[in-house]
């Protein structure tokens, strides 16, 4: 298959990018619980952790997120991402986050963008791992340009199903965790670049996107898999990522629907195994 | 079976309780969109509604929630009491929704209770249908009293899961949502009082606790049972609601756990059929 351009080696011309100064303060996925069954046994049971970070931006407390821990500078970075607080991975001077006070100080170059204006609404949104999306939730929608010229192939869909399904998870180990995975959109072959899981949905897909950023890595050449539901919030920041190619092994809404259509996003879900339902932007997909 | 008092018939003594004035604004639950599926047959699927509701308390924007619209008056309402914001349903004097503005218009007695002191810290909470709760999630948890005296038979956990089992819901049609119920605890019967499915766990939830506020429920001598995951976030709204027994088929967290210790809540996870891991609070279970 061919590599998107994000993967090859780097070059004179594609010298190492710039990366914010980080910490690497992961925390250990799971802790082990005692438990009665139903026969009265006592077992040790694994569950996953969930943690208060509570992000400063230049010194300035901006919120709390409750995670798992697993990919924190990512998270916080992908959520000012996603949140459209920061408008380029250049502007993030350095990520420091801090299990003992559970904090991620942040610093940037010129401060958040339009802050004011965006935390002066709040939208909870739905089934989601973090709920308030500051500003309006179709912000910034309409100038979204997914290109029109991806394909996916049925194919390339099965093999990253698979490999999902042979993914080893957290989920497997301990449940109550929603994972995300960015995959390659190869000819035929789908590998996971990344798979992040969280406690909230949408914290591992805002972490996702903080190492999109990190990696510069392109969305139109890629996949978007969740395990998750395709909520309105889902749909819109797969399409802010830029991924054309939205898949999911559950169900959608009727407004993760109508904004799907809206920016033309290739969305499928009830995706498992070799079935699948192809809602939207059906010109793009492959059979 | 003994019926808990607030379900006992209105006598002199107990004369029909205040009521805010209400709408009664429900939306459909769900809708038909086009698929394509594997074998490239285009059919008709059922998906879950997701609306924007906006909230207005006194005519002052709240935020918005985005939801299924099932129960939206007592999802309103319910979301004020879990956030602590009204103190009793008789500090509310109306509640109006109007989905052709998608605004829910809540008249109160005398406003909301400290708004600026939690509206000044967001905790983004995990995995849930909100995300915000105002203020500190630990909150008046100290405050909490759960009854040491109640107790639930594992015959009583089983009934509650095969009533959940052949209860009808928009899941089995659409999926994509998550529910919640209210059981009375009876002995070896929990006959389910109140069952609400939304797009976001968190709305089934505050549902809930509105309608045991408007219905003058308490929650000493319930079940709680929910599709979702025990992370703390709905840890902490069982204890509020003063409910002691939480259910649910799916896994908790370590916070979730923690919280749930903390309280002294009787928390029982992975409950399907016959199957159950209790995690918590096991002087209150009878095997």
């Amino acid at each position: 298959m061919q590599l998107p351009s994000d993967l090859r080696p780097l070059t004179p011309e594609r010298p190492e990018p710039y990366r914010p100064l980080l910490t690497d303060a992961a925390r250990p996925a799971t802790f082990d619980v005692p438990a009665v069954d139903e026969h009265g046994g006592v077992r040790s049971v694994a569950v996953a952790g969930e943690h208060p970070l509570t992000i400063y931006v230049d010194k300035q407390e901006l919120l709390t997120l409750m995670t798992l821990g697993g990919a924190p500078e990512a998270l916080a970075i992908g959520y000012l991402r996603n949140q459209r607080l920061v408008d380029s991975i250049d502007d993030i001077v350095s990520v420091q986050v801090d299990w003992d006070t559970h904090a991620c100080a942040i610093v940037t170059r010129n401060g958040l963008a339009d802050l004011e204006a965006k935390t002066g609404r709040r939208t909870k949104t739905t089934g989601c791992g973090q709920g308030t999306m500051f500003g309006d939730l179709m912000d910034d929608l309409d100038r979204v340009r997914l290109p029109g010229t991806a394909r996916l192939t049925q194919a390339t869909l099965y093999d990253l199903l698979e490999r999902v399904r042979h993914h080893e998870t957290i989920y497997k180990q301990a449940g109550a965790v929603h994972g995300c995975a960015l995959a390659a959109n190869g000819d035929g072959a789908a590998p996971i670049l990344m798979f992040v899981e969280d406690v909230g949905r949408h914290n591992a897909v805002d972490a996702i996107a903080g190492r999109m950023w990190l990696d510069r890595m392109t969305g139109a050449d890629k996949i978007f898999y969740t395990t998750g539901r395709l909520t309105s919030e889902m749909v819109i920041k797969a399409a802010q990522m830029g991924i054309p190619f939205l898949a999911s092994r559950s169900g959608l809404t009727q407004m993760g629907y109508e904004i799907a259509q809206k920016v033309g996003l290739t969305m499928i879900g009830r995706a498992v195994n070799t079935h699948y339902l192809l809602f939207t932007g059906s010109d793009r997909f492959v059979r």
